[in-house]
């Protein structure tokens, strides 16, 4: 992996590196300019609180895996699937197009709901880039994105990724038992869905504890997307595949972001930041690939994946349609979907191309 | 799989049959004598109307296996594991013991449930023994457990059987996201339960469409059920696994008797009939042990699993002790929980055996 590491030699370098990468995003044509203004703390020896970043920096231990008298390991539920560093490289920020009713109602609960976590995170997008065009400088200290403050945002929103596949599973499942109807495998990859979000949270509370307000934030929002994903299922399970497909787009975005600014040199503490034990474990990182840049490749690409799974879930029908991602091809030489990402299909596969 | 087949020469023959069975059920110590009085009707020939028994018999084609213009096949989810005859064999009925006042309430309830079923599905046990010590032929007629009878039943049971996993599942998930703490490999052992009670549905409603009524029933008793055991759980997980580990051994039970039954040439309907395709594929069962009787094996040898994996549950520190079956162990040659059947143990493995 490759880190473009910026030369930095004072505050004022790392304000130009900010503005420039401002202009970078707004240029790019699928990135939309949100979060962008990221600060640049000196490198290393001062401030570094939560993380190190000294050769073989050690993450703080949250949580330890349990180990007991007798017992002395327990591996991850679900394995995953193996990606490889071009595919996971090949991974693009994308928007699906809103075509109907359904979809566009989806589109702006997505909208809304982040409007409605930016105003509690305190960000103003708006007045972040009007300011930055004044003076960065100012723009810098009041909007910066820091490490901590990417992961505060990063665990709030794992936490509730997890919510959607795990209600969709339990409902097709008891669905299932009730109308007595095959599920024609659906209930497996939602359930996947939901570990592999659960696994990136536990992977990110393994870097940084969550102070009490975020901790009482995740219990609320819980509650209530909770609540409303269960009747949403129940209502149109199409619409809430359609919602996740555009949250998803957004957490591409956020990760894609991340990297950005990781490569620009503006977080510093991330640079030498290795990926702890537990995600080691889960995507198998192969030696030498074990960064925190790595694992956001990685995390990433699981993004993407749950973007291409539920537009394209979005696309068939929920009751009578096989699920794509786990079928045998009567072609398998054509591409198809897959668990992996050998055929990526960022706005999801169209139902006459698969059923 | 040899079956003792009872030769017989009309209905006073396969009465006395049936009593015979009656009395081998009342010393045999395990056993509670319940449900014993069998029809016995003549082989073949008469009557066959949903069970074909002609050397390769088809089962009535319920619901297929979606085959679209492109796929051809969505495999189960998650594999089952192997087991050898032997070990299903050396399934046997079992009870733990009340200890607790927790315990007793459990049992307590799953007497309850099973007095509510045979209330509804209208059998009487003490009067059903009374009139086959007077009148054992009208016994017969009275009470008697025909394959259709027992199909209904395991329909309906299956279709309950399927919530706790997937309700105690998804609650863990939820919990161990907004607490933020690892959940240690339970959900995956619970979530798996459920699919495998789903599976065991699926592949009886291949072989028998349930009436309207039992439909009905089966929906409303799902809507009762699931909210019963989402609350229940949030209460006293400890108490909803024990209670759990309690059904599965009535579900253990029920089995035995039904492959006694089908032995003692009680269900001739069944004698002849193969596994559908579905359980064929899930069990991966080997040609030539393909037949009803070996599919209850495989079913017994399931509930057995889930009697022992709930017991055990019910023993354990519900949120800082690993799953057992999922842990790796320090002494890898000592006995100790497994997915499949290499250690059984029904009355479920004590906390300080295993942690
Ligand atoms: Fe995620
Ligand atoms: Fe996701
Ligand atoms: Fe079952
Ligand atoms: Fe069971």
């Amino acid at each position: 992996m490759i880190s473009t590491k910026v030369a930095t030699r004072g505050p004022t370098a790392s304000t130009r590196a900010a503005a420039q990468i401002l202009k970078s995003y707004r240029s790019s044509a699928g990135l939309r300019p949100t979060f962008i203004i990221a600060q640049h703390v000196q490198p290393a020896r001062t401030g570094q609180r939560s993380f190190s970043s000294s050769d073989s920096p050690k993450v703080k231990e949250f949580f330890v895996q349990k180990q007991t008298d007798k017992v002395r390991k327990t591996p991850a539920a679900w394995s995953h699937p193996a990606y490889t560093e071009e595919q996971m490289n090949a991974v693009t920020v994308a928007h699906r197009e809103a075509k109907t009713f359904s979809d566009k109602a989806a589109l702006l609960a997505v909208k809304f709901m982040r409007w409605g976590l930016d105003t509690a995170t305190g960000y103003r997008h708006e007045k972040a880039v009007a300011l930055n065009e004044k003076d960065p400088e100012a723009a810098r200290r009041k909007y910066a994105m820091t490490e901590e403050k990417y992961m505060i945002r990063n665990v709030f929103l794992e936490s509730i990724a997890g919510v959607p596949g795990m209600v969709a599973g339990m409902l097709r499942h008891l669905h299932s038992m009730r109308r007595m109807k095959r599920d024609n495998g659906w209930i497996e990859t939602l359930l996947e869905e939901s570990y592999n979000e659960r696994m990136h949270l536990l992977v990110f509370l393994k870097m940084q504890r969550p102070g009490r307000f975020m901790r009482f934030m995740v219990l609320a929002a819980q509650g209530v997307w909770c609540n409303f994903m269960f009747f949403a299922y129940l209502v149109s399970p199409r619409m809430v595949h359609r919602l996740v497909g555009y949250l998803e787009e957004e957490a591409v975005y956020t990760y894609t972001r991340q990297i950005k600014d990781l490569d620009a040199g503006l977080l510093p503490k991330w640079e030498k930041l290795q990926a702890p034990e537990i995600a080691v474990d889960y995507w198998k990182m192969p030696e030498g690939h074990r960064s925190m840049r790595d694992l956001l490749l990685y995390i990433r690409a699981d993004e993407s994946k749950h973007r291409e799974v539920n537009h394209t879930f979005g696309n068939l029908d929920q009751k009578e349609d096989p699920n794509p991602f786990v079928s045998e091809y009567r072609d398998p030489e054509k591409p198809h979907p897959t668990k992996g990402l050998a055929y990526p299909k960022p706005t999801g596969w169209e139902r006459h191309e698969i059923i």
